[in-house]
């Protein structure tokens, strides 16, 4: 099967595998007190400044735990509408968190401090759940990107206000691979407070970390964690994927060939009169709207995600191991199919 | 101090506080195995038909409570964006519930089957929490009523598709005047399968009721209460004045006089050019747009809420016990301040 | 019926009655903005000291909350497994605060330093709930009462060891009424850090209070009450009450005549030879082990709870309106019955 | 560094890692829809009969996520003190189900029906938790074994009581290797409704299952999982294991090797005046009370855990990896050590 559905129908990119491979040798400690996720945890230091990192298996998992570390049930997230946690976690924010969503529709996938200036008016009314956190993707789930100065005025908002600013990463590395900007750069220097740091999607096997970017949010987490069921018991298996992840950025050449990929289909795909491209394609992912009527033929050849079946909205995804003829197979399919 | 702010600025009418001071005699059974909860309960019965009722001390409580009994945390709940669980509940649902609220952006408060419709495809899919509950409020939180039909027609699809039907009814009485209708004909007849049925507002001291037309759902309700705090000992106290409240249609009076001071009220203003009453005044509510530099002077003298600030939004809402005058009074101070 | 069930089977003292229908004067501020709220809060400052004070309407309420204010979810709550909060509350801590309990047998209802200081070692791994509440009730529900010196010793180790003392004080009253101390003394003066005071169980409607000795522990309380939807609209009913309740030592005459009666109930039967009174009868309860095959005629004329029918344990609740000829009545009766 | 601390201290086992490596082909579904998926469940079916089967990556996320399918919060869990859902998983039950644990004391780590009868007059009394899942642990924490017949009146006892039994079965098979049985024998036979199946603590990398035994019981569980955070995207590298686990009884292999070793260590030290073996060494678990002062050394040469510090007792753990080395140079450090 060639897939367009998702970057985690790939597998695992082969130096994470190895690394994994040779970790298996003898006893460690479990729990994370292990060789690896010291090393690990050191890269990622190395990497953003003194912060703290913990790993766990899954996205939700990521960003639902960090959330509970910096809220109570009575605060209030405030996110675009299409954010992950509002709209494919299942409910797993009101569920583990106990809190409120506050779910403002965008254009783009982005929200801006003038979208959050209309809530605070909440702030110590007891009736009313209280923001709190403001959650932003990076790249956001329609593929598009904040800039450096969007975030830090989101974070600079946030602050002033008692707030704090959570970046869901689960793509973050296509989003420093278009920037051409370390990971630093964007979320550290950006004012950014916790980002849950994606693996998964860009050839690991299964790997997330959370990052906090100021010590005292974190000072629980460890408990939050674990009764969050994200502790691995053998997570020096997590770790070594990090390992090798990070090393001679080879997270960077996975995310900028995804990158690469999509921006390839979508030339390949502009010129196709019944085709709307409805998001800049920044990362890895083209968002267009595609007569449902060609759908069925084009999914039998390349699996990918009908998003919104109102407006006939598909999303084609590329991944570490999209290839150059996987691309080019498909954009042949839709010159053929779309007419 | 005379209010327009809300219905539970007012005291207790004289009726119902004397069946409060009525049941101060001798030892009762606590928890509601008392004689008096069971005649206010067999008073439900016979105006709404074979019904569970259980009572409880907030609206809070009761919208709450009644969605736990029918819903588990991967459950969704769609409902405007004005319902009183999303917005004015300090984030309860989602922390007692642990559910997703899918909030409706409407004109009126009212949502519609074509409102739900676009929310169907996430059923059986994993990754959305599950549409379960479709939660409307009659009245609105904007003052406005659904007719029998919008109702049936809801509840229909809700049970179509496998869900239910909730009403938010802190106004319920306020509904019933206007529509000139039983409780019955609009809640247990137009399909709704679990009623927040409101006394505070309606002139009583303490107590709602969460009403289940179908007892399959109540079943484990009586836990549910207990473990969400909302058990009182003494509840006699709370049933005796539900006893008044239904007894010679004590509840009608009370509704409908507020309801017409409503009325005068909007037609009082409805010529001052700068005022803009901007929902139909329905029940006992008048929502309209006032200058805002003429507010301060105007709240001095009687209070009520600003809703929304950014335009300037005023909630009136009588009570009871409003009186002509009182409307008589405000009327004449707006026609003088707001020129 | 006469009922030695419990102090909540009986109604409301008429002075408190009376201060409610007082309070049924035109509009005050909802949600506890009200005068009677201000005044009934300043009288427990008077008593208590610069405490925060806030009413709810149950005691499960009272608990709860004021457990939620000062703990996590990963916390845990060390308390006698005869709690209320463990036995008698439907897993409402569970479900509310979503802590763990770890519940301590005891011989009388009473956990000492010696009794947590074991779990210590709990402490920074995140295996396990982290220790962070001890609770105790006074008098506890079995009857008993701590010393002030007991209760210093839990709040001085409480606090060495970064730890919160919670009371629940449902009848504190009683408890105050034995030791001949006033609330202070044995509340703020013995590093009590949140004490579910109760009004219900002696003589009030409906009415308990949070109360917080730390401002800092109380910052957030206003959210947690009304998320957990013990915000009743029409507080001044609820505060009205407490003022009639410490106003000239209500409470105090109260609780002392129960205490009283419960000392003559456990007098007149202490010659029974096939009852035996298993515990020291300090406040209003009596728990005595009697002949299961006498219970169901005792039960017929005066009713009261079975507690342990493995063992046959019973218990008899004295109230403020007890009289000394339904003492003399059932002592009669259990002098006739069980022979 | 060579380990007697936890069976999860060791690394995979090498057909298992294959098994990972050979799954890195190509585009898989996510979430689950993969063949290897379908595979792995397919020869649990085989194994186990008619049983719905989620991969889930931790045993918390197992156990309590199993227990969510099957509790509402107002709910208990009975359970014996010493179980991992109680001590070991940082208040996850409580903090994700929110229901109650009832923690039963016991000398071998095993509840008999007697242990559970005395809790079923809480039933129908809202006042309390609602008796609803008995839990075992098989083996259990100590190392013990209940026998089939132990596990059928349990099963037999709950159904008879509208009651489940779960089981954590973290390290089923040691349990399985010691009875000389099928898991069908003592699970599906024996009347177990959900069962938590170690994977992670028998040789594979990261991977549990949660297996429900009645259909009915798991329909909403793919809803629950997510939710909780345990859908993993690239589900097949845990399927891939599962199916090496299996396979030509791996499993077993692995199992009955760690078994003997600690069967090899048990007989090696019984001599040893100072130290005790407290536990009937059924798997693959030594608890022994060793005096304190010797400790210290003894760790520095084979990590393991003290169990409880207050008496000194002390867990050697083995594992499939465990070499009859390991275990002679443990004795006869021992020897020399403990005089």
């Amino acid at each position: 099967m060639k897939s367009l559905a998702s970057d985690n129908f790939s597998g695992v990119h082969p130096d994470i595998l190895q690394a994994v491979i040779d970790a298996n040798v003898g006893h460690e400690f479990a729990y994370g007190y292990d060789r690896y996720t010291e090393k690990a945890v050191e890269m990622f230091r190395e990497r953003l400044g003194d912060v703290d990192v913990f790993f766990v298996s899954t996205g939700t998992g990521a960003n639902v735990l960090g959330l509970k570390a910096i809220m109570r049930s009575y605060d209030a997230v405030l996110c675009p509408e299409t954010a992950h946690i509002n709209t494919n976690e299942c409910g797993a924010v009101e569920s583990i968190v106990g809190c409120h969503i506050i779910a403002i529709p965008t254009k783009d996938g982005k929200i801006s401090v003038d979208d959050i200036r209309r809530y605070l008016h909440l702030l110590g009314d007891e009736h009313h759940a209280q923001p709190k956190v403001i959650s932003i993707s990076q790249p956001t789930e329609l593929g598009t990107l904040y800039t450096t100065k969007e975030i830090k005025s989101l974070s600079e908002f946030a602050h002033k206000h008692g707030m704090y600013l959570h970046m869901d990463g689960a793509r973050i590395s296509n989003a420093a691979a278009t920037m051409g900007m370390s990971f630093k750069e964007f979320t550290t220097d950006a004012g950014v407070d916790v980002l849950s740091f994606g693996g998964t999607k860009n050839g690991m096997m299964m790997g997330e970390a959370v990052i906090f970017f100021d010590r005292a949010l974190s000072r629980n987490f460890k408990y939050i964690r674990k009764q969050g069921t994200q502790l691995a018991s053998k997570m020096r298996f997590i770790s070594a994927q990090f390992i090798a992840f990070l090393k001679d950025d080879l997270y960077l050449k996975n995310a900028a060939h995804a990158n690469k990929m999509a921006k390839m289909l979508a030339e390949g795909i502009k010129d196709i009169p019944r085709i709307k491209i409805v998001q800049e394609v920044q990362t890895n992912a083209v968002f267009a709207i595609v007569p449902s009527e060609y759908i069925p033929e084009l999914q039998e050849n390349y699996f990918f995600c009908v998003v919104d079946e109102n407006i006939s909205l598909v999303r084609w995804m590329c991944s570490f191991d999209t290839t150059e003829e996987d691309v080019k197979g498909f954009v042949s399919l839709l010159k053929g199919v779309v007419v």
